[in-house]
């Protein structure tokens, strides 16, 4: 690996998160040519492309490899000059993604946990899981909690527990598209005929459950909302059936504002904390506080 | 315009929608050669490119165009069909886009409204303002929430009303990061050293509250938590303080969990619903409800 100056490796992660040279420039204090002059240094030193001009500016696969560097020596370098310097250093900040069901019921407790204890700031992506590997290995993310279990080159994967999903619609919603289903097998079977909330095109959730109970593919119309509490929230005001997670679904069936659709068909999703693989106190704090906040919150893994 | 068969334009919607030609083929049950036969097709008859062949399959400019007409023609003949068949036919699919905020607070209530009358589904697209214009310009949206008042080309633009966002913060996050600040113009002041909380590096409305505030770029240590409920939780958790919408932020501020930085000075975002000029029963009960919940969330527009 060529040794690029860390100045230059700030340089090429200003330019990929601000989208832009100009913005770089303006984030660094310095003029966009001296960015470009910058970038191109690298570029000659790896004698590869780093960066794809485009708009927004996006890294190459060599680019990718480098900015893993430079994401690592970021962090390094804060949590190093914060423990020379104190509080004239700036705060750590530390890239993580995360799913979105699981940033919206125990995730945000565990990084409070943290909080408490260092000075840091969070970068919080959300994303589904297919998208988080793809983050971990750009070296946009540092850490991710995810449903996928093989690690990424270079990074950990810790199990976490199991996130399980009920099948839920709110009392009315029953009352309107399922009048007189008494069992769980009436229910079941007409399930692919009522109008399901769906999160977006990629999540897979309720259509492979759905698949599995009726034994063919769905019918169902489908309404899309993509963001977890709303998707908790559209399913409870009635718009459509759908899963929620035990930590979303437990307290409005306990009140009655939401009621199981078929009692002892759940879907488990095993979730993984995957981490690069990196001497940091910080990142040391935060995966023990995850891994604790986890262990409260889902059922044990069975692995 | 050339005239299009209905289901070249579905075949076109439908490969846009599921991301390739095999995916396409396979909701409408047809070959993937048959999909590319029809696309061609339509080109031909176009005259014009209207997809490029990338994963996933993108519309250049001249297929926005046939999309936005795919798009409305669908929706009118689902309309028609559902009034000549009854429960026979599919249920209509009404794609609209929202800010994040307003579909985390109000916005679900009006389509709760509209499915109490009618057999609808919603395909909801959650997006920054900036994105939304670009939704509605390339037909994959009919309708949006957005604070973009000027109207996008084919597009009519109603004012909904003011969304006032208060800076706040935990009780706990002022104790350990402003002690001692007893006024507001005490804690503008020092605002810009303390940990804020941020939605991505799109949204610019606490920074540019802050740039007014102190009257500099801002320094603060950011977190950035890419979902409204999400992040208004976080501020309450006391991650870091943040501008919250007042359907947000007035039950914490009453109950003591969140209190109010800089009383008087607030950030306020005009709403504005655009929808398409479209003669459709369905998009105008949605414009009736959205129209009719926003003026009881929000406070009165100037405009």
């Amino acid at each position: 690996m060529p040794r690029f100056s860390s100045n230059h490796l700030e340089t090429l992660l200003t330019a990929v998160d601000t989208g832009s040279f100009e913005a770089a420039a303006r984030a660094l204090s310095i003029t966009p040519s001296a960015v470009s002059q910058r970038i191109r240094a690298m570029e000659a030193l790896a004698g590869q492309v780093l960066l794809q001009r485009a708009a927004p500016i996006r890294p190459t696969t060599a680019g990718e490899t480098v900015l893993r560097l430079a994401r690592q020596v970021r962090l390094l370098d804060e949590e190093a000059s914060r423990a020379l310097d104190g509080s004239g250093a700036a705060v750590p900040s530390l890239p993580i993604a995360a799913n979105a069901d699981s940033l919206a019921t125990w995730f945000l407790d565990a990084l409070v946990e943290v909080r408490r204890e260092a000075d840091v700031v969070f970068d919080l992506h959300r994303e589904d899981q297919a998208r988080t590997a793809a983050l971990l290995r750009d070296g946009t993310v540092l850490a991710a909690v995810t449903a996928e279990r093989r690690p990424v080159q270079g990074c950990v994967a810790v199990p976490l527990g199991i996130d399980r999903y009920r099948a839920v619609a709110s009392p009315a919603f029953v009352d309107r598209h399922l009048p007189g289903a008494t069992s769980g097998r009436d229910v079941l079977a007409r399930l692919d005929a009522v109008p399901l909330v769906d999160f977006d095109r990629d999540d897979d959730l309720q259509q492979g459950f759905l698949r599995r109970v009726v034994g063919h593919a769905p019918r169902s119309p489908r309404h899309f909302v993509p963001s977890s509490a709303d998707f908790a929230r559209a399913v409870e005001l009635g718009l459509g059936w759908g899963l929620l997670p035990e930590s979303q679904a437990l307290e409005p069936l306990a009140a009655g504002r939401l009621v199981e659709l078929a009692p002892g068909r759940v879907a488990d999703v095993v979730l993984w904390w995957q981490h690069w693989n990196l001497r940091s106190t910080l990142l040391d704090a935060v995966t023990a506080a995850v891994r604790r906040v986890a262990a409260e919150h889902l059922r044990p893994s069975p692995v």
